[in-house]
C-alpha cells in the first residue's frame, strides 16, 4: 500500500488516531520500513517537557501496525499480541520519529522492531519490539 | 502513603493524568498491591468497541507508578525504564480494573507485574510488567 | 494429560530435556497451573554459587510448554514465540521451582506466566511470561 | 577491552563458559558492538535438528555481556535483570551468530539489542533485548 492509500485507510477505519489532530504522519515507507513520526500536543507532555511513555508506546504501536498493513493490505483486523519497550532517554518536548522495521512477517504473526528519536536527532530515546496476530489472508 | 496522599501527589506533579478528566481512580491500596481504575472515553475505544491496547499500557503503567509510589513514598523522579504487555483478550467498552503487584522493591530498581480486567469480570485481558529506576532515596 | 503421560511424552519427543540426567521433575499439575523443578549441577551455577540466568529461562520454557501440553494433549509441535524474564534476586544454588501458570490458551496462542523460587522460599527468584504458538488442532 | 582481554577475563570468572568446550567464539569488537558466534553440539539441537530455544537465549546473554564489558572494562558484577527474546526461524542444526549492539550505556543501566542468525545466512533466527544492572564504578 501506498502513503495515501494507507492514509485513507486509517482515516476510514482508525479515525481515533486523529482524536487530537493530525498529529501522526507517515513519513516514508520502504520495504519491510515505515517510518511515523508524531508532533507531541501538551497532553502528551510530562513535567519538565518530556514526552511520555504512554505516547511513545502509543506511536511505536501505531507505526508497527502501519509496517505490516503496508505489507499485507488493507487487514483491519490484525490485532496486537505483545509490545515490549525500553525507555532509554528522555526526549525533547518536540517532535518524535519512529523507524519500525519488520523482523518477521509470517502467515500467523508479524514481528516488528521500532527505535524511535527526537527530529534532528541520532540517538535512540526508546526501542519497542510488538507481535501482530494476523487474521487469515482470505478475511 | 495513603490514596488521599496519591491523589494530592498525582494532581499536584502529574496534572496531565487528568488531562481527560477524572477517568483514573485508585481503588485499593494494600502491602505490596494497587488496583486501579479508568472509565474510557470514546478516544480511548476503538472499532467494536473494545478499549485500546494504548489505553491499556497507559493504565498498567499508572497503577505501577502508584503501587511503586505507595511504598517508597513521593518520588516524583521515579521513571520507567521497561514495559512489556501481552494482550490476551478484547475488552468490553466500559471501565478496567488493572490490579498491580510489587514483585521487587529494590535500592534501584523495581518490577510490578500488572492484571487488567473489565470491571465484574474474572478474566484477564491483559497482563503487563514494568521496571521502574528509583532514584537515590535521599532526593 | 497425567504428569506420568507427560513424563513419557516428553522422554519420547525431547530426551535432550534429560541430557545432564533427571534434574527437572513435574511435582504437580492443577487446572491452568504447572510445577516444575530443577536440581541444578555444577555447570548451573555462577561464581557465588547462584543459578545461572539461562538454566532460570530453561526451567522457565520448560514449565510453560509442560503447563500446555496438559491442557491441550502431546502437540510436538507447540513452539515458542516470545519469552521475556525479570531476574529479581540471586537464587541460592540449590533447587529452584517454577510455578506456571496459563493466561490465555487460544486456538492459535497460549500465554503463560511463571514465578520461580528457591524450594522452601516465598520470595520470587525470577518472573518470566511466555507466548507458545500452537499449531491448527488437527496436526 | 581487547577479544584476548575479554576471553582471558571470561575464563577466569566465568569457566563455565566453557563447560562444553569452547564452543562459544568472540568473532569480532567494534565501537558499540560485538560479535558472537556458538557451535552447537547434540545438547543442544532438538527434533528436527533445530537449535533450540534457552541455547539462542544463553547466547544472546553472553553477547549482551560481552559488549557491555567490552565498553566498562571488567566489571564481574554486572547482572542481568531482564531478558526478552522473540524467536523468528527455527535455525539450521549449524552454528549461530549474534550480533549484539549497545542501545544505552547509563551509569546504572546497559541496554542491548542482540539478533541471532545461521552462519552465513541473512535472515534473522531470533530478536533479544538485554537490560544489565552495572554496579558502581568504583566497585
Amino acid at each position: 500500500m501506498s502513503i495515501a492509500e494507507l492514509d485513507a485507510f486509517i482515516d476510514r477505519e482508525f479515525p481515533q488516531v486523529h482524536v487530537d489532530g493530525r498529529i501522526y504522519a507517515i513519513e516514508d515507507l520502504s520495504s519491510g520500513q515505515a517510518v511515523v513520526s508524531i508532533t507531541p500536543q501538551e497532553r502528551h507532555l510530562r513535567p519538565g517537557g518530556t514526552v511520555s511513555g504512554p505516547t511513545q508506546m502509543t506511536l511505536a504501536d501505531l507505526a508497527a501496525y502501519i509496517v505490516i498493513l503496508a505489507h499485507i493490505g488493507p487487514v483491519g483486523l490484525a490485532v496486537t499480541t505483545h509490545q515490549s519497550i525500553n525507555f532509554l532517554r528522555k526526549p525533547e518536548p518536540g517532535e518524535l520519529i519512529a523507524t519500525c522495521s519488520l523482523l518477521k512477517l509470517g502467515k500467523r504473526l508479524a514481528v516488528t522492531e521500532c527505535g524511535i528519536r527526537s527530529r534532528g536527532s541520532e540517538e535512540l530515546v526508546s526501542h519497542a519490539t510488538a507481535t501482530y496476530s494476523i487474521p487469515p489472508r482470505e478475511s
